[in-house]
C-alpha cells in the first residue's frame, strides 16, 4: 500500500484529490492546520497530522506512516491582497511548502506534486503574475528547484485552471450562474469575452494522482503540466447555462469593467499532463446542478 | 537632498554603498535589525530605523525621511544550509523584502535596486540556483513582479559575484591568498581551474548608486545587470598573488575536490550595468593588503 501525503484536504479541491488516492487504494496523510476540520467522510479514512507552522511539525508528519509523494494543494488565495495579509499569504504559498520540501530533503519521500496556477501567467506563455498570490506560487516553484539540484528531489507542478462541480460550496462562476436563474437580483458582470478553462474537480483529482505514478517512476521530474478542462468564453457560458436551463440567468454582461490584469485568454502554452484525459463534462455537470437547484437555493 | 534606503548597511557591501550614497550627497536611511550594530563612521551620518521581522517596522523605516529609492543588500548568505536555518534563510531574503515592497505599494517611493547572485545561474545563463540562498534571492525577484505589474513599483537587479577590498573582515579568497603567504600551514584547495569574478566593494557601492539615478529617471526598470569585475582562475590568482608578494602563498591546489555545484564559469551573458565601470584593480589591492599584511596578521 503506497502513502500519498495531501496538503489542503479540507478545502475542496484537495479533499477531492484525497479521495481519489483513497478510491486507487493508497494510505492518505492529510496534513491540515490545526483548527481546520476535513470533511465528514474523509475523516475517519486517513490519518491526520498538524502544521503548525513549524518545519518540526512538517516534519512529523512524515512520521505518520512511510510517504511516498507529497500532493501539495493547499494554498492562501487571495486575488488583491491587504496589507495585512502578506505574512499569511508568504507562510502559507511559501514557508509551508519549503518546510515540507526540507523534511523530503531529510527523509525517504523525494517526489512532489505541486499546484501551479494559470494566474502565473497572465495573457502571456511567461512568468506573468496577476497578483501577490500567483507571485508566490512562482516563488515556491523556484525555491524547490535548489532542492531538486541538491537534494534528489523530483517535482512536477499541474497548472489548473477555474475548477467547478456540483458539490463546490465555493461561490465560483459556474454555480453563480445556475444561481442567477432564480434569482430576482441580476448579476452584475465584465462584457463576457474572456475565455474560461473549466475543469471538473474530480478531474483535478485524477491529475494529481496520475502525475504521482508518474513521479514514482521516475517520469517528467521537473515539468508543468496544464490541467485544462472546456475553453468557453463567459458570454457564451452564459448562454450555455440559458439553453440548459431553458431560461436565462439573470446576469448584465458589460455591466462591469474588466479587471485590472483580467486574464482574457488563459495559457495553452504548456504540454497536458501525460496518460491524464478529461472525463467530466461541464453540460452534464451544469444539468445536474440544474436539477438540484431547488436543494441549492 | 535624495534619500536612500539601505539595508544591509551593517555588513561589509552594504556599509559601502550607504557610505558612496553618502558621498554622492544623498540622505540615508540604514534600515537594520535591533541587534546590528552600524560601523563607527557610519553610525552618526545616517538615519537608523531597527526592523524587527514586522511589516509594520518597514513601513516605519519610510517615515524617517522622505525615501526616493531603496538599495536593498540585506540578505543571508548561506552556502550549505542546516535543517535549522530555513527560517531564517526565508525570513531575510524573502519575508524582510516583500514588507518592503508591501510597504512601497503604500507609501510614495516606488524604486528598489535590489541584489542578485551569480549563485543564481550555477554554470547556466538560466535560473540554476547553487543552494537555498540562491534560490530565495530568485524567489524574491518573482514575488517583486507582481508589485511591478500591479502597484508601479520600479525595480532593477544588479547580479554580484565575489568581492574584495581591502578592508574587508570577511574571510573571502584574495586575504586567504595573502594570509597564507606568512601562515606556517598550508590552505588545503581545489584543482583550481574555476573561474573566479572578483569585484571591489567600492565599485560595487558605485553601481548602486548608478541604478538608482537609472530607475529615478525611469530608465532600466526591470532589468538585471551584471556587476562583474576581473575574472582570473583560482590557480591564476595564486600565481598573481605570488609574483606579487615575490613568494607563493601556502597551498596545495587540488588537495580539496571541487564542490558539489561548483560554479567554474560564472554567468556572464547578462547585460553591464549603463554608466558604470570598474575603477578599482585587483592587483593594486593585492598590494595594499600585502604592505599592510603585518596588521593583518
Amino acid at each position: 500500500m503506497k502513502t500519498a501525503l495531501v496538503t489542503g484536504a479540507s478545502g475542496y479541491l484537495g479533499g477531492h484529490v484525497a479521495r481519489r488516492f483513497l478510491a486507487e487504494g493508497w494510505r492518505v496523510v492529510a496534513l491540515v492546520r490545526p483548527g481546520s476540520v476535513l470533511p465528514a467522510d474523509l475523516a475517519g479514512r486517513v490519518l491526520r497530522a498538524d502544521y503548525d507552522g513549524t518545519q518540526a511539525s512538517a516534519e512529523r508528519a512524515f512520521a505518520c506512516a512511510p510517504v511516498e509523494v507529497v500532493a501539495h494543494l493547499a494554498s492562501a488565495v487571495i486575488g488583491v491582497h491587504a496589507r495585512d495579509q502578506v505574512d499569511a499569504i508568504l507562510d502559507a504559498n511559501v514557508r509551508f511548502p519549503v518546510h515540507l520540501l526540507e523534511a523530503m530533503r531529510h527523509g525517504s519521500c523525494k517526489c512532489i506534486v505541486n499546484t501551479g496556477s494559470f494566474w502565473q501567467h497572465c495573457n502571456s506563455d511567461n512568468y506573468a503574475p496577476v497578483n501577490l498570490y500567483a507571485a508566490t506560487k512562482k516563488a515556491f516553484e523556484d525555491i524547490a528547484q535548489a532542492y531538486v539540484a541538491n537534494d534528489g528531489l523530483r517535482i512536477c507542478t499541474l497548472v489548473l485552471f477555474d475548477t467547478y462541480g456540483a458539490d463546490d460550496p465555493r461561490k465560483k462562476i459556474v454555480r453563480l450562474l445556475v444561481e442567477a436563474i432564480d434569482s430576482p437580483a441580476s448579476l452584475a458582470m465584465s462584457p463576457g469575452d474572456q475565455i474560461l478553462d473549466l475543469t471538473h474537480a474530480n478531474d483535478v483529482a485524477a491529475a494529481f494522482v496520475v502525475a504521482a505514478g508518474h513521479l514514482l517512476r521516475d517520469r517528467h521530474e521537473g515539468q508543468r503540466f496544464m490541467v485544462t478542462g472546456e475553453r468557453v468564453s463567459l458570454r457564451d457560458l452564459v448562454a450555455r447555462v440559458a439553453q440548459l436551463a431553458d431560461r436565462p440567468p439573470h446576469v448584465e454582461l458589460g455591466r462591469r469593467p474588466y479587471r485590472d490584469n483580467e486574464i482574457m485568454n488563459p495559457i495553452s502554452s504548456l504540454p497536458p499532463l501525460p496518460g491524464w484525459r478529461r472525463e467530466h463534462s461541464l453540460d452534464e455537470e451544469i444539468r445536474a446542478m440544474l436539477s438540484d437547484r431547488e436543494r441549492i437555493r
